[in-house]
């Protein structure tokens, strides 16, 4: 197939390589040149505007927030205006489900197609094709997908024909980690005050019940204080579970940790946080809890 | 070693009969009978009292809560009456860190050894001696206990001197379990009224960074709306979080989350959920949502 | 003064008719005709259009909610396209602290003045010229505006050089009111379910340290359930928290008792609350808890 | 009415003296010797223990704690065991219901009458026979008690025959009032933030619809950050809604915001709080909150 692939951070360029791989026409876009270029070396056509990545069949989105699918989506010389009849667009950034509404509307008027594809994974995932997708949309465009999500995922899931629904599954997604870094946050404060040493038990839990990589991840980071380099900062938790708090009022479902989180996180970006890992919220429980004795 | 074990419910019946496999000599006690003669069909030496287990070198104990261990232990013909000199009492049971610190406290003016050693595992990772044991006490004493430990787990974690260390790290366990049916009921109520099925939901999420057993076992119950018969009854898990407040309050340790799951389970429990399994819990933020829109 | 008033709702209509009284003269606009006449029978001059409401010095603005004010500020024919250089436009409207931002700015740059003035006081109060007035803009514009004040309330409060701290102090006010509702909620059903009578209780109450009105107007609500006819009706309380926790997150300041506010309003509208005064969120605590005893 | 008094604090003097200048024959006790002649001076007769203020048709106790009262009523030479048949024990303590439900069972069992009747009122209203007395228990006894109540209150509640209730209402009275300052406290963190003035802020607020003594007094404290020399110590607000807690438990009714101000206690004593007027509470959301833009 012809892909257009626009946004290409450390998600979208391990995407854009796996297409390419996988045999597709793929031209990139990206608003810094380099990435562009480390494409085009291993096969990719070089675009110099979002337009001229809407000439395929398909164009695939993979940026930042909201304002960065806004604007490349209703910009000047954006997609709804330079795409084709039939054109279909892959959004995977994750976004609010308010936008995915917006998004969906207004591509049927401009006579396109619209599927949201969120993925599961880390940028390592996101380079060994080894995503995992969670597409929603039109039954017959999303299946005629399939090449593309084969080529950047080890699964696909197909949760509905409302392309906000997939949206919603990865914004809950990255809710459930928050509650996971919450309560390993508040756990930790707890046994350590009693005097236990906390990679110790994060080894207990992980070697029983716990054996996610959620809780290995943001566990070890917990018990280590290290919260910096920020492998997803501290502001993108926040603004996801903005986003999470949103559907919800929409949705009218009261989320009492979710609401918990949404404080948490402005406590750590009011005492400075911003480049920190978001698991640093992680380290609020200790911060309220009494000095350990061990610690004396 | 010569054994006494008292308490021979669903956990302490497994324990029981994979010291006697061990090679141990066991002598076993439970207050209704017919328990007593099942393990005697398998080798153990039945007891009539609770003293009359007390007569080896060990004496373990895996019993429902406080108030059982603090009748065993310090009742007429009790424990604390009935050891001899240098007897070790090792407490399997989920207890209070006071109860634990009590004991520990009574024990040595009696001239006993105490160890805690907690638990994780159900009913059928007792039976095949695939326990995780969490164990603090005395360092010469833990490592006298290695054969017992090793007669029912899988693997051994030494935590503290303190015993009641091992108990803090149980009831967090817990806790954290807690957290987890909270944070799930509440994506679940979320994506549902997004027109996501929970079941697929629930497959999304256990195939990709939440694949522990604790997400399968909890969100299948959740999705399922499946609360009987109760594995772990509401009231155990009310318990439970009350003495991890208990152990938060004496340690000074604010844990918002527990706090939740406190008023979560009163409410559970006002509401009629006495016979439901704890994970009806997860069942609440469903109910206070919007009906959904597909289920009209 | 010359003055425009527009929106004549229960509180915009007492505010024109007491600055009529006070010999202003008095231009005044609704979407509906019939308020309109009711104040031209009082000696109002009637207007067609928000613009013939703009030619006098000042036009003061009493609306329901942000897209009201934004409707007839920067809509065709709004406030913005017609006053003229120097007008002052007083917002006494319950508005996001954003929105009256972005009107001071707009004002600002079309050269008119603008002021924030909303008002605490029910419709009684504003018929009486008994409101407490909390305005804030320039310092000179502000003391220019003294015989409007003076004019609508009985006393007045200037409490910054920018507007928007204003629009803050009132939504503040009104979370403190839904903190008083749900703590009486709460406090309601603990000794309800204790045997004690919720109408002497709230006697003892506000008879001794909580002799507020707030305080007995709500019980006494609460108290009663007697949720309708909604005086201030939930969904509106609904939208307030919602500002309160918009400013919140702006100005980085977690406010737990907001953000359960927030949830308890979510769960009284998922069940069919919108018609119920928002004192209904007093009566969530009493729905989780078990049936008292003495009504059995 | 021959009347003993034991607990000669700032609470229980005051009320002593105004009980003699109502014409009562008083007996007092107190654990330090100080207090009983000062009032031996003002008409009282001494006693040197327990049992000697447990000689007349009534005792009075006014005390800390449940440790406390416990001491005087279960100990060597306490009111059990000196009492005479028919003697009327009225406790005025701020204790759990559990106690209070103990002390009416031992009191029947030994052939006493027992009332509750905790106070509204601070030391002031105290020594100005200006207190509120809520009461309950037999309403005979409690009917003939009327001359006590009179001599030390304002007025009196009467709010069941079991006397629990009493202290019920007594304990959700300060949860109400904890309610209060943690209000206030994230309200004047969000103002502040918003450059309005904590001191004017009140002042609106308590002009307007906060006019209650409660607001004035805590408010004061707060915008002042002044929680030294502490008139109710933080360990006793923490006390007090761990009592409250306690009760909710037992009538399993969910108490969201006395669980949010147990965390907040917890954090306060957590550093190094203790000796601070319970009021800091009130200082918390400004401390999670970003440093105010004024303040720079």
């Amino acid at each position: 197939m012809r892909i257009g692939v626009i946004g290409l951070g450390n998600m979208g360029a391990g995407m854009a390589a796996n297409l390419i791989k996988a045999g597709h026409d793929v031209t990139v876009y990206n608003r810094s040149r380099a990435k562009v270029d480390e494409l085009a070396a291993v096969g990719a056509r070089p675009a110099d505007s979002v337009s001229d990545a809407c000439r395929g069949e398909v164009v695939l989105t993979m940026l930042a927030n909201d304002d960065a699918v806004t604007a490349v989506t209703f910009g000047d010389g954006g997609i709804i205006g330079s795409a084709g009849q039939d054109t279909v667009h892959i959004s995977s950034s994750t976004i609010s489900i308010g936008l995915s509404k917006h998004l969906a509307e207004a591509h049927a008027a401009a006579g396109h197609k619209f599927v949201s594809a969120p993925v599961f994974g880390r940028p390592e995932a996101a380079a060994a094709a080894a995503l995992f997708v969670v597409t929603a949309g039109a039954s017959d465009t999303v299946a005629a997908m399939t090449p593309v999500f084969d080529a950047i995922g080890q699964r696909t899931f197909v949760v509905s024909e409302d392309p906000s629904a997939a949206n919603l599954v990865k914004l809950s997604g990255n809710f459930l980690i928050g509650s996971v870094i919450e309560s390993l946050g508040e756990a930790m404060a707890l046994v350590d005050r009693g005097g236990v040493d906390k990679h110790q038990y994060l080894d207990i839990l992980t070697s029983t019940l716990f054996s996610a990589p959620v809780y290995k991840t943001y566990g070890g980071l917990i018990a280590s204080e290290q919260f910096e380099p920020a492998g997803f900062a501290a502001p993108l938790g926040h603004k996801d579970i903005g986003l999470v708090l949103a559907a919800a009022e929409e949705l009218r479902v009261p989320l009492p940790i979710a609401s918990l989180l949404r404080d948490r996180f402005l406590r750590l970006l009011a005492s400075g946080g911003d480049h920190l890992d978001w698991s640093a919220v992680g380290s609020l429980a200790a911060r309220d809890a009494a000095a350990s004795d061990h610690s004396a």
